[in-house]
């Protein structure tokens, strides 16, 4: 993550793992969930947060669901209906259901079918939030599959290169791999220049947004350094911002995640789909139907060793590669605890309070 | 395609497409081909110049194909092994086959297992260029499936995010799906900044490269408009080109080709493979499986409209969708001839001579 995506020093309460994962638990059984549900979701938003992607974790999120079960707009406990199966694929409609409550069961339904057949695919319609796309990859890693995880957030952010009008979310993808010895290769990037939960990151902590990450409301890139304007205030451009710079490319990627996750699924195009009605892919793929396991991972383990011990061009400290970063962040976290913004953690005891749940931060 | 590529209009000869399609077969029989393989390679080149994407065709490939059988580094007739089956998966060795030779038949198979099981994805190693890979997807696209493609071509060109060595080569993915009445969406890109073939021709036709396409041998990034180096004189930034504008998604994009091509194929990392050991990964994905294929046709004509007549932002004409233009030039092509620089079609008349085949173009 760049820097200017991290919670100042002066601000960061450190929040031991398990005082956060139970007071997440905590809060969404009082919103409803079962159990199992509230220990899905919970894991989906602690992994990230023991990553470094707070973009994505509690202090962003969670206020947010809680505000959408309030209002009646997400479903605590939905009745997940299976549309379309074959041993290789199914569509699941969500009932709206949070993304991070019936996501890992779609990775985990698409992890039995690749067991059996080699390849699982599942694509689901009408759920809520998604989070941090990396978990699904990482639910299949640990069963020596390659995992693919793929997402349509609507279509009123990101315009099409050269276009004046949105019509995609952020519509991020995630691609992870196993190795042997080295951290395993996990990628999640949004299509957009930028994801739509770090722009809103850079208002509490006094940072800047870069030119051509955003666009004005009539599509027009904005090409200077400033402060990200609320929702409602900006589109955004695909990753590469403009064409010499392959912003092509981020939109065909941004195609592609409304392809797969939105059409696929049934749920539509982005841009036809309702407020709060996202969609999602999941695959897994068994390395084993292709080659031995032991084999990919020893290849693995040369690649990643090769990237991330190799000589950085001048004034740049390391070569990372995607994944690396976030696994040396989560023994760091598993052992100082998570570097959470003040705010966020007042808002967890002023929930605690309004909730009459029984936990107190840190 | 940016005009910088195009042929300038002084130096092109229009060649109808089947004279350039019969002569480049001969050319390929002549190399030791059998009549199908030689039909089938042939029709990879000509579909990349009927669609505009000269790059890839006849014009830059066909005489290192040539210099490569001359060279007896290229087995025209291969005995394409299968290393590892299962009803959803292949792995193949393509006994140093042309890519543009074996894939095709790769991706037949692909579709084969997607047509019995929902999904096929078969991975090659050990074989030659694989020319454009919009081919691939389009194949899937004809038996209403998701065609995906990508390529592991070696190590030497492209270098990580921040790193000073390279370890991938232009690293391409296409990625495509049917519409009903709408062009097909048809996505093709390297995830370098631009194909090394496209550098190429800009040598020929006497353009420039924008800043941060290129490196030095030290990895630093050419931040000036140059003059395309040779190969050996330069590397490739992955597309984005810096951090700021998504340049860590290019470098993972390239990762994943490296991991999905190379390593799953058995091939190996890209930078540990020969010269010219290529590797290759394509994937077709049947809708039906998930959804009715005409509702899928329907939502993807909804989109593609969407997309296609929306109002540009000034200074542009037009919002296209990946394959769309592409599309378009094929209508054109197959009417008013192919425009070849006139250096191509000497090369080929020059080749009947040397070759004793009975063609002459135009």
């Amino acid at each position: 993550m760049l820097k200017r995506f991290l919670v100042p020093e002066k601000d960061r309460v450190y929040v031991k793992e398990e005082a956060a994962r139970g007071a997440t638990e905590m809060i969404f059984r009082k919103m409803g969930m079962t159990d199992e549900d509230a220990t899905r979701s919970a894991d989906v938003l602690l992994t990230s947060d023991l990553r470094g992607c707070e973009s994505h974790g509690v202090s962003n999120m969670l206020r947010n669901y809680v505000a959408l079960y309030g209002a009646g707009r997400q479903n605590p406990t939905p009745n997940i209906k299976v549309l379309r199966e074959s041993p290789v694929s199914a569509t699941l409609d969500a009932d709206q259901g949070l993304g991070i409550q019936v996501g890992p069961q779609a990775m985990e339904m698409a992890i039995e079918k690749a067991e059996t057949t080699g390849i699982g695919a599942v694509a689901i319609q009408n759920c809520g939030h998604v989070g941090m796309l990396a978990y699904y990859p990482l639910q299949a890693i640990k069963h020596d599959m390659i995992g693919v995880c793929m997402v349509s957030a609507g279509g009123g952010l990101q315009v099409p290169l050269w276009g004046s009008e949105p019509v995609f979310g952020t519509h991020p993808i995630a691609w992870g791999a196993p190795a042997d010895k080295q951290p395993p290769f996990v990628f999640d990037v949004a299509t957009t220049q930028v994801a739509a939960n770090k722009l809103m990151l850079t208002r509490r902590i006094g940072s800047h947004l870069e030119p051509a990450w955003i666009t004005g409301l009539d599509g027009e890139p904005i090409m200077d350094e400033v402060d990200s304007p609320n929702y409602g205030g900006f589109y955004m451009l695909p990753f590469g911002g403009t064409r010499e710079n392959g912003g092509h490319k981020g939109y065909g990627f941004a195609t592609i995640v409304d392809i797969m996750s939105g059409i696929l699924s049934g749920n539509g195009p982005g841009f036809l789909a309702g407020g709060n009605q996202h969609s999602q892919f999941v695959m897994a793929i068994k390395i084993e139907a292709f080659l031995d396991a032991a084999d990919f991972k020893a290849d693995m383990d040369k690649l990643l060793e090769r990237l991330s011990t190799m000589k950085p061009v001048e004034g740049q400290e390391r070569v990372y590669y995607a994944g690396l970063i976030e696994h040396e962040e989560v023994q760091i976290r598993k052992e100082q605890g998570i570097p959470y913004h003040r705010e966020v953690v007042d808002w967890f005891n002023q929930a605690a309070g309004e909730l009459e749940l029984n936990y107190s931060l840190p």
